[in-house]
């Protein structure tokens, strides 16, 4: 490997060289297969390891593995790594159970929520241009493959709430309490910040308050985002 | 604040010593009244605010900001930092709904479940010897302060289960589906390892196999422990 690759592969665990390139970062033979199989396009692929998948119909470079642990971003790196061209989906969602993120800034939190997503068949996630990027490589990794399945858009989440069309719920403290709830075919929940919750601006789009019952002895003042996403998506 | 005591609150990051002066470190003066107020006995409370909060009736030592970031353990110091000594629970418990951690080793995802425990009125959480230490600081800050509010025992779990003489449910693939179980008021849930779900030993001592639902499309090959657990108790 030559130094400038070496030096690109870093560039792309920041946001603004993979937002340039528009080129993201994918580590482990499993994963790389679940991208390709779900139709995203590899730059490079890179292998420490000679059994090389064969199904894979990309040229895969093999390198040394001192060169695999210099550029992997892992305590305890795969035996490939790859760099994959972003999907482009420009079109935002109308139909379905859509989750709708409100300047979510944790990575893991991110990844498990795509992860418990794709779970419930979930296929859109609409997330505010403020949202921790999806393709930053913590959630990538936490994803477990299921980012590979979910189309992910970034966008002005108040105008999108604003010409939807559909009814918007949001989970507070005092909303109507879940189990009560039945929810249709077609809605969008917002789940937000993880320190603020959702956003005063969002909060006026918000059609059907909505919350997770707490035991009154309970000392906890929230649920992580994560936890309270799960829970929401289990009920619908 | 002598140097003794700086490498003393250090060592506390460690279980040996944790285990060895049976103390913990809380960060922060809420999480510090949380504790106090759950019958916690702090040993020392440093604190690098004048604004010591007067309704603690201990003692609190006033220390420079330097020697607060000095001893934090968070990037982002608070304003006070206390080692408390650590509950003693001896007795396993017998009865109401029980969590049963078989081996969980993410400290993050210990802290999520004993904050979401919390949240659904959860009293008593059961650890396997080799699962995760509640009092590690990662788990501490995690918790939120629920920690304070929910007995933990570390105990050899499987010799609990067969003195438990309670239903014990366990999460797998291919159980029956949690929508369809009413579950009684007394009962032990049993979640596992991150990575390689519940061990085989504890695996015979449960009565009811459940699964949490997933949907066919799903790339997902399993859900986040904390994740489970809060799916769970939610239909609880």
């Amino acid at each position: 490997m030559t130094k400038a690759e070496k030096k690109h592969i870093k560039q792309l665990q920041q946001k603004k060289y993979r937002n340039e390139y528009r080129t993201f970062i994918v580590e482990g033979w499993k994963s790389i297969r679940d991208f390709i199989n779900a139709g995203f396009i590899p730059e490079n692929i890179y292998s420490a390891t000679e059994n090389i998948d064969n199904s894979i119909n990309f040229n895969v470079e093999e390198i040394s593995r001192k060169d695999l642990e210099s550029i992997s971003l892992l305590k305890n790196p795969k035996d490939a790594l790859a760099i994959f061209f972003q999907k482009e989906t420009n079109k935002t969602p109308s139909k379905g159970i859509i989750l709708a993120l409100d300047n979510l800034q944790d990575p893991g939190n991110l990844g498990t929520i795509i992860r418990t997503a794709d779970w419930f068949g979930i296929k859109n996630i609409v997330c505010s241009n403020n949202t921790v990027d999806c393709y930053n490589p913590k959630v990538v990794q936490a994803t477990m493959g299921s980012l590979a399945n979910i189309d992910i858009t970034y966008t002005d989440l108040a105008k999108y709430l604003n010409n939807a069309n559909l009814p918007i719920y949001g989970t507070f403290l005092g909303g109507k309490n879940i189990d009560k709830i039945t929810f249709p075919t077609d809605a969008i929940i917002i789940i937000g910040n993880e320190g603020n919750g959702i956003s005063q601006e969002i909060e006026k789009l918000v059609t059907q308050k909505i919350t997770i019952a707490k035991h009154p002895n309970a000392k906890a003042e929230s649920l992580n985002a994560a936890i309270a996403t799960a829970i929401v998506l289990s009920k619908i």
